[in-house]
């Protein structure tokens, strides 16, 4: 396959280089001079793709990091770091990762001054930002092929798995650069992965000194104890790998773009059409979205999905799917194959040669007032004794035990104040926020493609 | 325990036994008359619990066997075995066993006159009751206490796992008689029994030449390769172990006796108070019994209710219970937590990881014209659809597909001729036939005991 067409597209011409690198020039004379009235000693760092040069043209993300001495107290550290950005974007604003930071705006870029602890080695860092410069290091050391990583990272894109946010679990522009540093270049790459069966270990430097547990395990060449892949589930590399396929069969252009157009919302009349066609039990729980960010809240919301699947399942519920989705309000979504079952439900009791517990079953269902549907039977050598069933709809089970359930910290909060269970059409109540959400929900990206 | 009291109700008075005495000689005398007029030598023999002294009070059978030449063809030792029986009992009736035999009555007593094999050793044994002469000399060789065997015969039919016959598939006479002879006495076989954990092995002669998967295995003493408990299987043995397990913990003597009063059938209002309290999915196949013997039907209705509980399972209905019942019409009851499913049902693919297989699948299922309800998506590193369910009630699919699945050959038969599916109350139709069967299903043995 011929890249340059490709190429055309996604690496950015020599005007956005010019205005980025004029950008990045004012912003530093800027910062230096702020920070040298400071007592504090500061180094400042462009950090990120932009100065790796593996950015992506139409990105107008600078990351402009600033080192503080690592023997700063936090409080000091987080004091230092918005005054400076405050002085440089006076306008900005303050957002929160794991250190306060300024947001700003210049010449159509968007500057995040990022303070960071400047530590000796990555192994010392407090944060995760305090390992970046060690990687923009890195690689630039390396004199990286930046066409390369720009084309896995749009491919990445196409499939729906770039990004190491906690609502994507994917592929990271570091992790991405890694790859082609390893293997030699995109082609390379894909002729590697189409060969993966996790798990899937990769230490450039050799010098990995722990055991992961994740699927994907590339050793962080400037810390022997990290997995630049920590984030990368099962589901995500499953899906670079079928991206893979896909493209070693038949590369074509379109894999490298996310799906265009984008998902349309779906509108009430396909809904409909949907359920009816499926007749499945559709409940989704609704209430108001906590106030985190999306790195908190994703795996929260998949903790609380996981637990209702979980013991759903144990009460005999099957089912089918399940997604949740997250804007001014959550949702999360159960599809059942049915939603009801019947008012009894086995007791399996111990089997009929262990004599002890046969007794204690049998003289506690043998009682005459003890409710049971039906008396002690023998089935496979157990004891089975008919009882009545609690929740003869999931429904009503989740109504009633969901804050018994495990939660995520924040959700458990929301949904003590409030929460909705829809079901089946009523859910088209959703769909003004979540249509795109139920539109992917109902035909997924692979499908799309075809 | 005193069995003083139960031996009263059991135990033959002096009466009965000269009854059967006198009614033997005179049967007997009449059979030699006969049969000595034939060229065919015949040997004579009262067999069984009434000439072993092992029967019970009450029983009015009387077994007398024709032991004939072995070098007999089959048509001539048929023909000369009913000559003999007819001559016996001119209006006597033909019942066919494994061989046709001659049934008649006299002073009161059912007797049937068997004709056998005269083998000389039970290995070499034509037909089972080529076997049965070799047992009653064993026994009565042994001089077994009778009144002890009476003891256990009428503990296993409190049980309701009294008998070799294929609808019970419990405990034969002589399994009882050598189960006394082996441990003693009674008590003895309660006191080893409840210390039973299957596979249990007995082989009283120490001669057993072949290996037995059956969960009680009690090698005939007149026969190395032969299991004497062949068709107990492990639900009767379980049975039987608690049975032992409640006299061990309570002596009563209602365990010796069958459940008095006998179930009284079912009420139409009963039936129906049932089903609302139960509101699972109740599937009554219903169609005219063949014309074989019962020890022929049970194991083809018992075929045919696994099959169609195995097919239900996989098509994912959840089977609560399911039961067979036989009078002038046969019943397959099918008790489902839920009779319905969606429409839509997951069809697993391969692995991503295996590239080969996962080609074929996305082939297949990304074809635009293929019927299929959700495009591919990848779940637990497998690519899955969303087909559309065939059958989406288990009376569809039963109704559709019974005569495709593993069947009864002559449960087939009558099937194809014609067949109902009562659905819920509708089933209260069957009740005049089988009340007492139904009563039984929703009242198990053990909680009619308490």
């Amino acid at each position: 396959m011929k890249f340059d067409d490709i190429l055309n597209e996604i690496k950015p011409s020599q005007k956005e280089r010019k205005q980025l690198q004029e950008t990045y020039k004012e912003i530093r004379k800027k910062a230096e001079e702020i920070s040298q009235k400071k007592q504090t000693e500061t180094k400042i760092e462009l950090v990120g793709s932009t100065d790796r040069d593996t950015w992506l043209s139409g990105e107008r993300d600078i990351d402009i990091f600033l080192l503080l001495p690592e023997n700063l107290d936090r409080e000091t550290f987080e004091k230092i770091g918005l005054e400076i950005g405050k002085k440089i974007f006076p306008n900005g604003t303050v957002e929160y990762a794991e250190h306060p930071y300024v947001k700003g705006h210049k010449n159509g870029f968007e500057v995040d001054i990022v303070p960071c602890y400047n530590v000796k080695s990555p192994s010392q860092a407090k944060s995760s930002v305090d390992r970046t410069p060690f990687h923009n290091r890195y690689i630039k050391n390396k004199e990286i092929n930046g066409d390369q990583v720009r084309l896995l990272k749009s491919f990445t894109k196409g499939g729906d798995i770039y990004g190491s946010r906690l609502k994507i679990q994917g592929f990271s522009g570091y992790l991405c650069e890694l790859l082609i540093l390893h293997y030699g270049s995109f082609n390379d790459v894909i002729q590697e992965a189409i060969k993966w069966k996790p798990k899937i270990y990769i230490d450039i430097k050799n010098h990995g000194n722990k055991k992961f547990d994740d699927p994907l395990v590339i050793v962080d060449p400037t810390d022997p104890s990290r997995n630049v892949a920590a984030v990368v589930n099962e589901e995500s590399l499953a899906r670079f790998i079928d991206w893979c396929n896909r493209f070693d069969k038949n590369p074509e252009k379109k894999l490298f773009f996310p799906f265009t157009p984008n998902p349309k919302p779906i509108t009430k009349d396909e809904f409909n059409e949907k359920l009816e066609e499926r007749n499945t039990n559709i409940l989704c729980i609704n209430f108001k979205a906590p106030d985190i960010v999306e790195d908190q809240l994703y795996p929260q919301l998949r903790k609380t999905e996981k637990s209702l699947v979980q013991e759903l399942q144990n009460r005999g519920f099957d089912i089918l799917r399940s997604e949740v989705m997250a804007e001014d309000t959550c949702t999360i979504l159960l599809e059942l194959n049915i939603g009801k079952q019947s008012k009894v439900k086995k007791h399996i009791g111990p089997p009929v040669y262990i004599r002890d517990h046969a007794e204690k079953f049998k003289s506690k269902w043998e009682k005459k007032d003890i409710d049971k549907k039906t008396g002690i039977y023998i089935e496979n050598n157990r004891y089975i004794v008919e009882k009545e069933r609690k929740y003869t709809t999931a429904k009503e089970f989740i109504q009633e035990k969901i804050l018994n359930i495990g939660l995520g910290k924040n959700i458990e909060e929301k949904l003590k104040q409030n929460f909705t269970i829809l079901e089946n059409q009523e859910s088209s109540k959703l769909l003004e926020e979540f249509g795109e959400q139920f539109s992917n929900y109902f035909n997924p990206l692979t499908s799309r493609m075809t």
